[in-house]
C-alpha cells in the first residue's frame, strides 16, 4: 500500500475570492467576490476544514474572521480544538480570540514577557501547517507571505510535541 | 543507494553560548559564554555554513550580527549570495542589510507598501530553512520560534521559484 504523502507549498498573498462555497456547498453566492477559483488562502482553509477529530493551533496573531469562523466550524463539528496565543496580541482590536473563547473553545495565552512568534497548527495530530502567515487579513491578502503543508512525521511530531510542552507551561493563563 | 534525507526541526529561543567555534575551529575562545554546547542556533548557523556554492535569502528582519557574519563567510569563501529584504525593515537601526551591500553581496529590497514577511533561505538549490525566525538577536534568544531544515524536493523547489520570481520583480531597487 503506497504512502500518500503531503508537501505543499503555498504563497501569498492570495488573491481575494469568495470562499462561502466551503462553509455553505449548497448555497448559491451572490456575493460581488470571484467565485469558483481556488487561491491560496481557499486552499489553506480546506486543509483546516479536513480536520475530523482534532486541531493544535499556536498562532501569534489571530484577526482575520473567515479563519475564525473555519475554527468555529469546527468546533461546532465536535473536533477538539486547542488554541495557543500571544497574550499581548490577543488582547489588540480585532484579535478573534475573544471570539474562540465566548464560543467555548480552550485558548491559553502565553505568558512570558517575549512573543510567542509561532504560526502553526496541526490538524488531527497529523497534518502540520506552519510558516510566516499570521492568521490576519493583511497577511493573507497584502503581504508576501508562506505555508508550509506536511503530513512528514519527522516535521509534524516536533511541533506536536512543541504544542504540548507549550500548552503544559501556560496552564495558569 | 539509499536517499539520505534531512527533515529538521529547530525551536527557539536558543540558549546564549558561543558560537565562535564555527567561524574559527582552531581558535580556544576565552569569551564568557558557554563553550562546547550545541543548541538551536549554533545548529541553524552550521546549516548556513554549509553553503558551498548559493545562497538565496529572503527575510523580513536581518539584524543578527552572528548571522551577518555567517553570510559574509560564506561571501568570503566565494558562495554567490543573494538577499532580498524589506525596505521598510532594511532602514530601521541595527540591520545588517547595509553591512552586506557594503561587502559587495547584492541585496534587493522588496518595492511594495506591503510587507515581504517571508524568512526563509536556500542553500546550494537543495536545502531549504524556514519558518517563524526573523533573523534578529530578539526573534534567536527571546521568542518562541520554528525553523524547519529540509531538503524534500517538494517542499525546495516552490521557494527556489518564489525567490526567483521576487528577486525579478524587485531588480530595479
Ligand atoms: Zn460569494
Ligand atoms: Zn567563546
Amino acid at each position: 500500500k503506497p504512502r500518500r504523502t503531503t508537501n505543499e507549498v503555498l504563497f501569498f498573498p492570495s488573491k481575494e475570492v469568495c470562499v462561502e462555497r466551503l462553509f455553505r456547498p449548497s448555497l448559491s453566492c451572490t456575493c460581488p467576490l470571484p467565485h469558483g477559483i481556488e487561491t491560496s488562502f481557499s486552499l489553506l482553509l480546506r486543509h483546516i476544514l479536513s480536520a475530523s477529530s482534532s486541531m493544535d493551533l499556536c498562532i501569534f496573531a489571530f484577526s482575520n474572521v473567515s479563519l475564525c469562523r473555519a475554527v468555529l466550524e469546527l468546533h461546532r463539528r465536535g473536533v477538539i480544538i486547542r488554541v495557543l496565543s500571544d497574550k499581548d496580541y490577543a488582547a489588540i482590536n480585532g484579535s478573534q480570540i475573544g471570539v474562540l473563547r465566548r464560543a467555548g473553545i480552550c485558548v491559553r495565552c502565553d505568558c512570558n514577557s517575549t512573543y510567542m512568534h509561532h504560526k502553526f497548527a496541526v490538524v488531527d495530530k497529523r497534518l502540520l501547517i506552519t510558516g510566516s502567515l499570521n492568521w490576519t487579513l493583511s497577511a493573507v491578502h497584502n503581504n508576501m507571505e508562506n505555508i508550509i503543508v506536511t503530513d512528514e512525521p519527522d516535521l509534524v511530531q516536533p511541533f506536536i510535541g512543541e504544542f504540548n510542552r507549550l500548552w503544559e507551561h501556560n496552564n495558569k493563563v
